[in-house]
């Protein structure tokens, strides 16, 4: 009985020839992540280790970036405490305000995320590198804090569900509207403690920003993780902004999974998450006249440059409804620059929209694009639960960039080809 | 006894010929402005008054720029409140996200104050309208609403010190460094309850920025209002904003002032006001090692283009030193779009800066940029009062875009002709 990629990066770490499912492993971790609202809690449990120094001061990495520019003093002091910490352990991968950005957008970005890696993050979109080919999942503080004392981490070896992708998405149909539409099928548990796997011929045809964005909501199925096969795009992508050393894992022909689905990406349709949970999905053809008080467009899931290029085209030449507030996170400096160079940021603004500098900001009810009761926002985020975004009575659907930057010239949820038909 | 600039757009107002220093006038507004901070309030008390609409939907601005993009629930629902006044009394000038900025820089941008304006606004820095010939001062809230009312506003008439600007300002010296210069000389209470005049030849050497800068910092002095004279530069900016009738009102030959200071703007040298208050100033030559953390370039004082081409010119091609945060926050969104296609966005992110959109932010502690304990900020803003920008043990050092820009590269206060010369 063969091994899923998951498990066989699990059972490499592992020093294993073989894992199974439900198995309890300590594995030998790539890469310890935290940002600023977990590192901080991680850092007092380090703290009580005994511990002196982080096992590898190369793979640690701190990404303040959810209250950043900090917000109030509370964030600001926690910024701080994370920032002494980083200078004392002398971690190579701290990233101050000027050179970050959204974490899960700017591990890849940096090389710090490559194939065959074993990753943990404490923060629950760390299932972002998936894409690359890389195990990685979301884990509490403490975990954190102990990976950063050991360089290990305990696991239970995931089971798996695996998605066959076949065809080729059609018009504005990106990674979100595919990954909406599977978590509309299988649910918010659909997937719980298990990996998603993603393989088939259908893969070629997704971008890697599709698949950060899909890699990166396989936690909003309750997946461990989700995975990607790696190819030659992977491959350009890793390639261009790393220089770590790599393995390509695939799954045994005998593999195990607990489910299979085949899925027609050139069957999906714009899809829209409607409140109060991601699998609350509808078509765009079946939305009905939902009207918006604010679009967001950016985050870990959508703040990458695929997203911006299809935002800034929609909204180029036209103007934001009067009335609606629309707002832009780059997920990186880097993206932020290279949007400014292609014009992107010019066009958004042009049409009426405010560029931030990277952050959080609101996906998480952070700051930056607060709602307040009885508002409604169309956004790129992966989260749409019961205030997540601000007031316990404010809505939030979920969308990609295309159909947010749709929305924010009409005022109400909108399919992009009414706006700009795109084959 | 003649009157004053400020007399007589105070009599011209109150429909008297003539008023005396200490005389109560009541006297019509041209303009009744407030932020998502005051204008709650005065909505509170514009219900009370049983009024149900505003003197003039034309002449009340209504501008959300301190805690927006929201910053959290209270604030979103801040500004609910005041969108739905807004669109209750049907007023022209509110200004939505992304097509606002920061109050004191967007009203004269839209044309919204003009020479001879009496101008009343539910924040401090409303004075700054006095760099285009206007009366324009702060009020509380409930003066706000009393002004939304009935179209006119109580006042005390006041004296006033006249400053006779000579001279040329030398390589980087802006009105920055001249109306801290200024303040440092006569003190946080130096021109309490008075007008600051400024008049003389030195003033055609001043942007229309550099006048901005100084009348917005009046209130520093505890002036009631700061004004220029009206000269060529205004009339040009007001021609490119406004189709506002205005009037231009100088001041009697024998206007009585309580003080005259002659000042000699090639003397100036770029000045920093030190921790808490501004009128604690020192040139650069006497600044000493002060290490900083943040750099915040930006605000209704410096926000404008000629701020923005001053930090870029110098950022440009350098890096900002390791661990320092470098905050820009241009004043509106045309002020954001200009800088982008000049290049300014381009040079100061490229340095390792971030750029915000448009947000009073971190100047009054607010958000985007708040500081620890003891951390230490240069900023272009306006006051460094105990805990103004986070913390109370943090500490906030005024100074031009210039000696903001080169403190950003070394980490330390820095004279800006080390980093760029400039004749």
């Amino acid at each position: 009985m063969g091994m899923t990629m998951s498990q066989k990066i699990l059972a490499a770490h592992a020093g294993l020839e073989k894992v199974e499912p439900g198995q309890l492993i300590e594995a030998q971790l790539d890469l310890v992540l935290g940002n600023d609202i977990t590192t901080p809690v991680a850092v007092k449990e380090f703290e009580k280790t005994g511990f002196t120094r982080v096992f590898d001061k190369s793979k640690v990495a701190i990404v303040p970036d959810h209250f950043t520019p900090n917000k109030d003093i509370k964030a600001a002091e926690q910024c701080k405490m994370i920032r002494c910490f980083a200078r004392q352990m002398d971690i190579e991968n701290y990233f101050e305000i000027g050179e970050m950005g959204i974490e899960h957008c700017l591990i890849p970005e940096k090389g710090l995320a490559v194939p065959g890696d074993l990753i943990i993050g404490a923060d629950s979109h760390t299932c972002t590198y998936g894409a690359l080919g890389a195990f990685s999942t979301g884990i509490g503080s403490t975990d954190m804090a102990a990976g950063m004392a050991t360089g290990k981490c305990w696991f239970k070896v995931p089971s798996a569900i695996k998605f066959v992708l076949k065809g080729k998405p059609k018009g504005w149909v990106s990674g979100k509207d595919i990954i909406l539409h599977i978590i509309g099928m299988i649910g918010v548990d659909g997937a719980l403690y298990k990996s998603m796997e993603f393989v088939g011929d259908g893969v070629k045809n997704l971008t890697m920003d599709d698949r950060f964005t899909m890699a990166n909501m396989a936690i909003e199925a309750g997946a461990k993780n989700g995975i990607f096969i790696v190819d030659d795009i992977t491959l350009d992508y890793v390639k261009k902004h790393s220089t770590k050393p790599f393995t390509v894992y695939e799954p045994d022909p005998d593999a195990v999974y607990d489910e299979v689905y085949e899925i027609d990406l050139g069957e999906i349709r714009p899809t829209v998450a409607f409140p109060h949970l991601p699998d609350n999905t509808r078509t765009i053809d079946e939305v009905g006249e939902i009207e918006i008080d604010q679009v967001v467009i950016g985050s870990c899931t959508n703040g990458r440059m695929e997203d911006l290029r299809a935002a800034a085209r929609i909204l180029k030449g036209n103007k934001v409804k009067k009335g609606v507030r629309v707002i832009v996170f780059p997920g990186t400096q880097n993206i932020y620059l290279e949007a400014l160079k292609e014009g992107l940021i010019q066009d958004m603004v042009e049409a009426g929209a405010v560029v931030s500098t990277p952050t959080c900001g609101p996906c998480l009810g952070g700051h930056m694009g607060i709602l307040a009761k009885g508002e409604r926002a169309i956004s790129t985020t992966n989260r749409n639960f019961v205030g997540r975004m601000g007031h316990p009575e404010s809505e939030v659907y979920l969308a990609s960039p295309a159909v947010a930057a749709a929305s924010a010239i009409t005022g109400k949820i909108t399919d992009p080809d009414t706006i700009l038909k795109r084959d």
